[in-house]
């Protein structure tokens, strides 16, 4: 995301990235009813009237508020309950405790974007040229947040309605079952002095720089996302209950929690709950909600390695962002259908990398509260790549690194392989 | 509640009895939004929609399905969801999970209100005598199941609101502080061989019963519940940080969740969340919102003790059956006005009672799946006596003996002395 | 115990009183490695050595620094370590703790205790009369206290080594099994005013107090204790599995650590962990280390309940205090070998009663520290009556009220049906 | 260490090192009370007796049972007692329960120790070149798993006197204070393309190797470690307040856990427990006990970070092995006292470094069960270099890569400064 410099075309630019990602926003919440939007299945999780409020307090309180011009706060208890993590901005409500709050209401929310998004239409539109370009790189991080968080609601409803004995349906996906599986390929590449991370004018995150160089050792990369057929032989094998293939943080909390395949697998495991409801799990699809402990072991039961962010994005950099994402709305992986290059590396399921996410050499946080938005988590951490089927589309890219922890498992998370 | 042995005026009574509690849990809920209904705040909180679906199943499963008479099940996911601790019914849904649960909706579950009123209206019109005379007594115990749940939602929904930081009102009271407190007369009883529990054909519970004869020492009771006023008094000397005033798990409880002051009171405790907003506390008042601990402590503190629930009853037995219930509208126990008799008896807060809850010499529970409803909770838990201000004022009786384990508080509990 | 009170008989009584309670906390330590007396299984266990120190402790502060006498304290960082629970002496090192003190040693320890033998026998020796006559009520609680801290002991280092894979003994039983059954028999009891509790000179606990009347319905009570036959029976039909004949916290337990036999049985149940190291069991004895929920679960199932205290203590009071008790040396229940009478009161297994612990009417706690002694413990828990095979035969008496959590069955708890 | 290949050699080779690490172990214990060697403070801490029996069953199982020459085990049930981790060997018994077992007592271990020995110093002394030069790896192996376990046993018994009131004392220091700081430098370092990581025949664990280049950018590394003055004066600045200056899962430790000092300092912070006792604390000296979370926030307020630990290893790689190490029985870190060049890189403190522990490019564990001695905890860890006052002389080296969890510090861990 590159924004003008002149002033004019800026403000018109801004409005309209603006305006559309807070529209997309409301058109993903429409299937839902108010009472699913409080619930709190686990402390990960956010209800969805959170995520609604948190994105606008956002800009309410690092753009509005902070621009110089008048503001009119919506309410004044608002800011202490949907900051998320930001200390410099006072001590948040805490997070385990979001689903305890019925109020405000769904509808209170709605009032409060309305609210906030006038009040930013009328920013962009009457304010100084210089107050305009000074509000510019946090409009633009705001709406880079607002579709991080697009992608946070549609795993945490994905959550909280897998809970439910009711099998309730986010919204039934158009697409059907392949069932035809894609040869994997291991693709190789020569490593050697290679540069990784952003550099430039566009919109990056902090941690995507600066651009640097390290050594590869040659490596091979395979084509292609490992299926659920891939995943329900590991299991068949006994994967789940062999010690060897594990790290022993990862056999401990197999052990602790009786886990025996990924999250959301029903029964016999041929079945999933998905946004679109309880269906059929299909062989040739890859394999989704799994932590970094899962994939860890099942490319160690295939003889094979996770691939380190480096040789990710190296091999990903050449290729287009092409793959299937939210604008898809399958809001579910679908099968690889080619073979002979690097298929599915965008979209369709973050890909666990070997990489604990840290600082590039010679980081520097954004400046001031946003310092707080990357770098404090560079600790216990895995880096995934690549985005999902429930990531804007604009959103992704080759130097892009999201990170959880290695338990981690209701985000939609995959594997591929590397050796 | 005692309902006729003639069949048809059998029909009539029962139907109105149904249709009128039915009616009130409607009135209760009408000042709440569908996402007040979702929420559970801790283990021991039921959201609303639970509560109106639970009081539903009992009508379904044990009265319709139980009747011989043909009746379509409005939805067989349901009883698994909406049974509370009947193992003989099936395996429940986890308790400390029904606020996971977004669906079904509050509308859901008002249609499946209507369908079982429905259901239940035209077994009373139209079944034989037989099969109306072999339900009513389950009906009756139905009643009375929903009246205790009426009391239930309004605890747990002031339990919600009073966790939120917007402190929400439930429904603002109509009665303004006394501020004028009536002095505590001690009054004598001589004791002796005196008989308690339930007899005869009115409907109580299994464990009011059989009436049975014990000997009392002389003792004195006092003549009203302990006051704010006093409680703070209690406070101000030390009261939370006294360990010799305390039972041991008591005191170990105190310091584990940092207590220093009922349930609900706030800031310098001259303030209260209750469930008409926050508020100024009347000194004059009884305190509420106190565990046995807090009661027992209190007591020590005060040079008396707890009456035994013998000794409350005998007591209390001779008064009338008023005080400020349920159909009061206060939502909050009142001061006491007179001297001279027994104040506050019934209504105002339940009063904890020194007497460990467990059978009656002779006791026989329920008999068949209801033999579950009152015995199996006999241990580790206090008799409360009285009723309180969110009590149907028909459900109470001189008899009735309510019970919660020591530390819980979020009922309106409160304090009457003896020695 | 009744002591002298002439003051030359008083100071010989309580001196030969003083040093066979000590020399037998001595013998009992005898088969046990410095290793052994420092671990702790759990927070309900002590360590032997702590035992050790506090009953030392206890004469010391109680005794020697409350007689007006000179007195060298041993080691003034002592009183911190070994003060249980006595809020008024200082705050104790946590119980949970007591495991992680390596120092002091056992054989510091034992230093200890020669030191405060050798003050207290010259106390009793060169004491004025009156100083002696003054603290001859606390040497007598004080040599309770150690009797008591003597089956403490025993019961701790049984589950000390019960952990322990390699199932040391403590010491070998001089009994064989008798596999012989006495059948079980109802003694019947007409009820009516009845008097129960301690009164006069003799020494008991304040919570014996006073005597007085209460009301028995008429009651059969069996002539034994259940025998481990008896329930295996009950496990064999099911007992841990049946929901319906649990108390709902019982169920609730069993679920969550999965119960399926009293503690330290083995395997196939047919053997158990005991102070005289892995052995058979013999179904003629009397079940022990059950819960008080399992006691009652197995009342249940066999159509029966369990006495209460009054009733126990009216059967029991007459029967002479006779019975396997820690001078038999036996460390384990033996089977009932008569019928007609009330077999077993006394001594093999403490019985579970059905009555929660409380005061009885007037009760009046020890004066001063010793204030803490037992009032503070007078909720949530039940008692038990009679005493058991590690039991001092003069420490137990017919009015005599054990007291535990209905979770715990470290100690050696019985069962004895009632009707 | 490397040994020789010619046989002869070779057997007295291994059988001196075996016999001079075996001895140590044996003089380290000598302070130690039989009661210390039970003693588990946390899961973390094993006790002595522990130590003393895992590091003699691993020659037992992976040295004497594998040589295939006869072996008459000590103990059939000590392998599953003293198997620490290694699933391939069977279900080793649970960590945390380490201190509940009094049994094998110190002097069973002791006499275990001297069978193991002697059937080993037979085996190489008796058995066939081929025998011989077979297990050589496998000894060697285990050699520097004792000398791990020094270290170990040495922080753990720390661990266990530091929790005594008592403040016992495991051996004086005959160092005294020296007050003197030696100023902080910064040595700069170019970078480049450079290699880290074992390469020949000398014994290396399995992660050091295999050495591989990777680049670096300029660095600057301090001269020495962090002192105590130093970090005083980050807790003065508010350093435990500050959540800015925190890794976001180290501020919600030191919440949690209401650190605001290295562990095992007292009072005002002027004090410590060392294995020396309580004592003061030398502003001069490294500070250590400290986690990575607070090695990290004390980098970020001194306006620095940590290294990696390429660029420690390539800083200290050119430094002679020296330092203070174990056999200069300080016991505890000492101040540098030189500039212009690396000090302290060995020994005193072990140096914390910003990469998370992880496998090297072309990373091949151990073969067989010793598969699983470090290649499964690479996870969740971090990498610490350099030895410390408490690890062999002969144990450390350049390539040694220690790693602990980011919130542990009982290990002696200290800071070192980079930007």
């Amino acid at each position: 995301m590159t924004v003008s410099t002149h002033p004019n075309a800026l403000r018109a630019e801004l409005l309209a990235l603006f305006e559309s990602v807070r529209a997309r926003t409301q058109r993903l919440v429409e299937p839902l009813e108010p009472e699913d939007m409080v619930v709190q299945t686990m402390p990960d999780v956010s209800p969805t009237k959170w995520h609604l409020a948190h994105t606008t307090w956002f800009f309410e309180t690092l753009v509005l508020e902070r621009s110089g011009r008048p503001y009119e706060r919506f309410d004044d208890r608002y800011p202490k309950l949907f900051n998320s993590y930001y200390r410099s901005l006072g001590d948040p409500f805490p997070r385990s405790e979001r689903g305890h709050l019925s109020r405000p209401t769904a509808a209170d929310i709605q009032a409060y974007r309305r609210h906030v998004d006038a009040a930013l239409a009328k920013l962009l539109d009457e304010a100084p040229d210089a107050v305009v370009a000074a509000v510019a790189p946090v409009v633009v991080i705001g709406i880079n947040h607002e579709e991080q968080h697009q992608e946070l609601l549609l795993m945490d409803i994905g959550h909280v309605l897998a809970q439910n004995p009711l099998a309730p349906t986010y919204r039934r996906s158009a697409y059907a079952p392949l069932r035809q599986l894609t040869p994997l390929e291991w693709l190789a590449f020569e490593g050697g002095r290679v540069a990784i991370g952003a550099e430039g004018d566009g919109f990056t995150y902090d941690n995507e720089r600066p651009r640097h160089e390290l050594l590869l050792a040659p490596f091979e990369i395979a084509s292609r996302a490992v299926t659920v057929g891939e995943f329900a032989e590991f299991i068949a094998d006994g994967g789940y209950r062999r010690a060897e293939l594990w790290l022993a943080d990862g056999w401990d909390l197999v052990q602790r929690e009786g886990w025996d395949a990924p999250l959301y697998w029903r029964g016999a495991s041929t079945h999933a709950m998905t946004l679109g409801g309880e269906r059929e799990l299909d062989p040739a699809e890859p394999v989704t909600h799994v932590s970094y402990f899962e994939a860890d072991a099942f490319a160690t039961w295939a003889g094979a390695r996770l691939p380190t962010e480096a040789e990710w994005e190296h091999a990903a950099v050449a290729r287009g962002r092409k793959g299937i994402f939210l604008e898809a709305e399958a809001f579910h992986p679908r099968p690889a259908t080619r073979t002979g290059e690097l298929e599915q590396a965008f979209g369709d399921v973050w890909e666990w990398t070997a990489s604990p996410y840290g600082p590039y050499p010679g980081y520097r946080p954004f400046e001031g509260e946003l310092g707080e938005y990357n770098g404090k988590f560079m600790v216990n951490q895995l880096v995934l790549r690549g985005g999902s089927c429930v990531t804007p589309e604009r959103h992704a890219r080759a130097t892009y690194r999201n990170f959880y922890y290695p338990h981690q498992r209701w985000m939609f998370s995959g594997i591929r392989l590397a050796r």
